[in-house]
């Protein structure tokens, strides 16, 4: 941030009073502008013991393969994204059953949620933002072409629970420093 | 948001080529301005049986009773978000055991998110943005002056479950309208 959103004056960055971090403050129209973390909501999804991917169509990490996830807007809950995005990755219609896991990406100022759910009828195809989706046993993921730190977290807590019997909800940090 | 945030011009919201919703958009120098929710993360504490409560000392509703809660920064995982927050608002030390309610507040752009765990030693007092903090058995707790409705659903949840001996997570959503 350069101009402040409101007045469109430049904006300094200092420690408001009464704050202890620094934020982008603007001088002229006093506003203060902060910045917090985004979620980040998706799903794995089963249909009969196999396991929904989709291989990403856009950057970054374009070719890799992921569960279906994407940023929460306003105004839906984090199991609707989940449900949304399950649907413009995979064309999936989703019943969802609990949440999952949930990872603080620091480095990114996001944190990632995952629900677990199952796709209904075992029907998918690519939407837009993916080149093709497929469904895997828990012995054919593609550990070495995973898009994301997270996603691999997720179907590795996702193998253990499932060979355990029983399914928990997970929670890490990542951080790859500034 | 009137004002691009990186070139300064004035924003037009228009839904951008690919996207399916309106978004504030600078036709100058095409950034598109995405607005997410924002986590407010925060804890329900016990010592000996009973819940830490703070009572605010700024509003929104200023003199209301809460759990401590606050914005979640970036650079710092929800569950830490939750232990800086009981720290500022009721200088508490906090053993957080894990994570209790998600509340979906969808006309406010927030979710919230709510840990279970204890106060260590029971040592508590007002931080810079409470009047006054408090330990309550659940028989005591000011239904009728809490500050927000996530609270009532975690300290109703809460109870619960401490009644039936076995904390379970709970994930809801509330929406008052535009």
């Amino acid at each position: 941030m350069r101009y402040c959103s409101e007045c469109g004056a430049p904006v300094t960055t200092r420690v408001p009073a009464g704050d202890n971090l620094p934020r982008q403050v603007c001088e002229r129209c006093n506003t203060i502008h902060y910045v917090n973390p985004k979620i980040v909501t998706g799903c794995v999804l089963t249909h009969e013991n196999r396991l929904l991917l989709c291989r990403r169509a856009i950057e970054p990490r374009r070719g890799y393969w992921t569960v279906p996830a994407g940023f929460l807007e306003c105004h839906e809950s984090m199991a609707d994204g989940a449900a949304r995005e399950a649907w413009e990755e995979a064309l999936a219609t989703v019943e969802l059953e609990a949440l999952f896991a949930v990872i603080n990406v620091l480095h990114m100022g996001q944190v990632h949620v995952m629900y677990r759910g199952t796709l209904v009828g075992g029907r998918h195809a690519p939407g837009p933002e993916s080149l093709e989706t497929m469904l895997v046993g828990i012995d054919e993921i593609p550990w070495h072409d995973l898009a994301f730190p997270s996603v691999r977290f997720t179907l590795e807590r996702f193998c253990e629970d499932l060979r355990f019997g029983s399914f928990g909800l997970h929670e890490t940090s990542f951080d790859a420093g500034p």
